[in-house]
């Protein structure tokens, strides 16, 4: 089974991940927790790549191929033989996040990105968590954290409130593997809930 | 205008693509002159992580991914602004070195990178010139060369022959603006060829 964790910036996706991955690990599971833009050696040099440096140093079709071959790497190298091996793979992002950053933020690509996605990575998740968020209390935290390359947090509250817009529409195209949690809260209530999900979902 | 130069290694096409860019020039033209892959600053970054480190660090796929992202980068930040202001562009590669090293040597990858090229680049030369060389004569040359990063020269002999067919293929498959070159003369006979058709076109 492959689950993804998708959401704004400073929604708690990632903390999400690590604890779905911490339950299904004491429940007996073999669980690859795993994230983009990266998550294999190759794909981690390419977010480098393009995280790194000027802001506009990439126009958004530039960004949306090199985010695809980082996908098509972390997809080769770490999803597919996971799964294959029949454990549960977990990434925090997946192609939703292109769809919502280079298909919708940086420009009306939303077709171009569901084009090459088709052509050159094909798989969806099982399950998809989009955890909601109050955009504001999103950015707050997003901008609290320490040591971030998330340069896409930088463009602020305008874009957390298109983007939170953007993947609650997206839950909506894809109902059957979405589920969408409301994140404005505790994070171990929130935690107990994506649980439950899963746990349906894998019985 | 925008004129490409393809062939096998060692075909002398970039030599035939720099006396080219002089006879324009010496002509009153003004001309770029830039290669593939690479060829802008961001397209160069690409460029050295596609052909740096283990020659299987990237599948066929990842890799024609990443060859499309510098093509698209070179195609905004060089070639189109100089085609735009009236100049020539003169490429040493382009995109049917994709066609043959990715889309045939790594993989009956063709008909992928084909609708890729549709889908994110579009443009296609007005003139390209197949340097037609001896395989074995072309790699001879290739491996003579000091320096060199071309890791796909290493697959010997046998691939040589194989893509020099393939650019015979090609050039016939694109009638309208291929012109085969008999590259097995010397340099200045055959530049004094590409240097007539070119300015045939031009006319």
């Amino acid at each position: 089974m492959f689950i993804t964790f998708e959401g704004i910036d400073g929604s708690g996706k990632s903390t999400q991940a690590r604890l779905l991955a911490e339950h299904l690990r004491a429940s007996g599971h073999a669980v690859v927790l795993t994230r983009e833009p990266g998550g294999s050696p190759g794909a981690e040099e390419i977010r480098r790549l393009v995280l790194e440096g000027d802001p506009d140093r990439w126009s958004a079709e530039t960004e949306i191929l090199l985010f695809t071959a980082a996908r098509r790497d972390h997809l080769e190298r770490v999803i597919e033989p996971a799964l294959r091996a029949g454990k549960i793979v977990i990434s925090d992002r997946f192609a939703d996040s292109t769809r919502m950053y280079q298909g919708v933020s940086r420009g009306d690509l939303r077709g171009v990105v569901d084009k090459l996605h088709a052509l050159m990575i094909g798989r969806e998740p099982d399950l998809t968590f989009v955890i909601d968020m109050d955009p504001d209390l999103g950015l707050a935290r997003a901008r609290g954290r320490n040591g971030t390359e998330e340069r896409f947090e930088d463009f602020g509250a305008d874009l957390q409130r298109k983007m939170r817009a953007g993947f609650l529409a997206l839950a909506a195209e894809f109902p059957d593997r979405c589920r969408v949690i409301d994140g404005n809260r505790p994070a171990e209530i929130v935690a107990a809930e994506v649980a439950a999900v899963a746990d349906g979902a894998l019985s």
